[in-house]
């Protein structure tokens, strides 16, 4: 039965991609905004990015937020949200506090600054001087704090509130730099997503490839930035909580590949996730549900600027089939053959921190891994 | 694992229900056609019924067709495709040609008669006299047939043609009475359903519950109808071949009820499904892969007439999931009580036909089970 249920997991992955993402599998890449019922059709009822090319044409954003000083005069006394990483990965996972084998959900420490204050902190980034400032927040932060710039883009994707039949939920601004990394997660939205300056590399996999993301949970911790010392400490939140969490970095340092590796088999032996270069003018439809992992503008030290608007996502048949998916538990098939190993050794099979990969974490709607990006 | 897998199957019909099909669980009745951005949005995005009132106003279909003496003369040499049965079950299990206590999957004789001479025979139809006509022919009859009475409907459905950016694939027509049912099946293909006359009763459950229908492959056979004994025989096709169906009959007879009830009690214990009643001037969206059954005027013996719109499914994440999801053997809680009654009292299991309701089929792309309704 188990290999049953293994190979309709890995067939699964597969069909998806053969039926809804062509051949070979792709994200789709449009000249122009298409139209609401196109967009309804092709993308949000099939659960399926496209990436927009001339997607805002009109905005006033594009020429002139190239320019720090027009972001500086517009916002002179605006105060806004800093996020603060040591390493620019917020919540991401990181070496637990107190248990140094083990590891926690690491979110950022926030401040409030001036934006001119604010900018310049972004723009002092570098993860060898292990301070990493991104200015962003996810509640809505651009009509929140950045109303000062609402000539400059639209309040909304027109076509995309005709075809959702809603406005957005929240739109979030994004200011950035190399330094900064989103780790994979998914978010219960619908997600259009506009680069202004600078760009951004996507990492794409669909909600399908669930076992692939090994979601367990971690510890919530914060990172406390010590203005005195200039160092940051990471501190488990009090009361302590857990948080399920995709377990994978793609990008694993040359040391540590061969053991993600292996921890990870169904994620690095599995199809390749879609990479999606988002440069400023474009729009990605980032589905919900879709597992996506963000970078930024890694040629230069310049900044990359992005906002995002969230609709409102329909819980529907879809979203029955993936809370279906997920509630299966799936081994991976490393695990497996140990197991069978041991059995045919003789050996009993004790529960042990080697064999963690094979619980999975349960989700609600709407709750906890919307995530930094 | 089995056991897990069980629970998240009947988690997942419960799931569909809570999620898209409201509070309680029930078919959206809309006094007018949606937008084509609702339809697409609520209804086709989401793989949810509806039903829609005053569908087609203008049709003058809704005041001719009553008249079996329009009809007449309308299409008095048109040589039209009449479906023979004994039952009025064509498209339905029947007992096997030779292996009586076994079951076949019986389709009905087609004859070719002029249109005059077909109505009488659907009109002189009765189960007690072994003999039910009935006028359809699923090949786009209603363009192909009946092009003299297109003039009195629509070619298509104006705002779902928008929403689908297709034109219907095929337009059937459809004229019977209280004597001929449709078993349970779905079709790959949007189906818009419009009653002229009459009045027709749906049977209606989500893809969710593929479990619920234990389809089995039944070896394809074709009743034959003898002239000059006026009787039907019923011969296995050849070459030979097997069609999967649904074993399920929602509406046995007092005596086999209690048997039928144990051999599918995933069925008869699971979530009812939902009863859906079309009359003359109403449409149904039936969504692709939906399980559908159909009755049609029982309550006097007029003709029940009603025309439906196919349109091309997406293959999408949603049909993904779907075959995901009958890729998943499913064993019904009375047989796994049986077999660990069996394992307890040291008894042997072996395969018997009692087991049988273990199988399921494969089913692929636009195959096969493409059904009479």
């Amino acid at each position: 039965m188990t290999e049953k249920i293994e190979s309709s997991i890995e067939n699964l992955w597969q069909d998806v991609r053969e039926l809804s993402l062509g051949s070979p599998p792709h994200v789709d890449q449009l000249p122009a905004p298409p139209t609401p019922l196109q967009f309804l059709r092709r993308y949000v009822a099939a659960n399926k990015p496209c990436l927009i090319s001339a997607a805002v044409p009109d905005w006033p954003a594009l020429s002139l937020w190239p320019s720090t000083d027009y972001l500086r005069s517009a916002l002179a006394t605006t105060p806004v949200s800093l996020h603060l990483t040591p390493t620019g990965r917020a919540d991401a996972l990181a070496p637990h506090p107190s248990v140094p084998s083990s590891l926690s959900f690491a979110s950022s420490h926030v401040e409030t600054l001036s934006f001119p204050e604010a900018l310049d902190s972004v723009l002092a980034s570098d993860n060898e001087g292990k301070k990493v400032a991104y200015l962003q927040q996810q509640n809505d932060c651009f009509r929140r704090e950045y109303g000062a710039l609402g000539a400059d883009c639209e309040e909304h994707v027109p076509w995309a509130t005709a075809a959702l039949g809603c406005a957005p939920e929240a739109v979030n601004l994004w200011i950035g730099n190399r330094f900064s990394e989103t780790s994979f997660h998914k978010d219960h939205y619908e997600n259009l997503y506009v680069v202004i300056t600078g760009e951004k590399k996507f990492l794409l996999l669909p909600p399908t490839d669930f076992h692939r993301m090994y979601i367990r949970e971690y510890p919530a911790a914060k990172y406390v930035y010590h203005q005195d010392s200039g160092e940051f400490s990471l501190e488990l939140e009090d009361p302590t909580s857990n948080v399920p969490w995709c377990s994978v970095d793609p990008y694993p340092s040359p040391k540590d590949k061969r053991r993600e590796m292996e921890k990870f088999p169904l994620y690095f032996n599995g199809p390749k996730p879609f990479e999606v270069s988002v440069k400023a003018g474009e729009m990605l439809y980032l589905p919900s549900m879709w597992f996506h992992h963000v970078r930024q503008s890694l040629d230069d030290t310049g900044l990359t600027i992005a906002i995002n608007y969230w609709y409102d996502m329909q819980f529907d048949i879809k979203y029955a089939y993936f809370n279906f998916l997920q509630s299966i538990p799936r081994t991976d098939p490393s695990r497996r053959r140990l197991r069978n190993d041991k059995a045919r050794l003789g050996l009993s099979l004790c529960s042990s921190g080697d064999e963690s990969d094979i619980e999975v974490s349960h989700d609600t709607r709407g709750a906890g891994d919307d995530g930094n990006n």
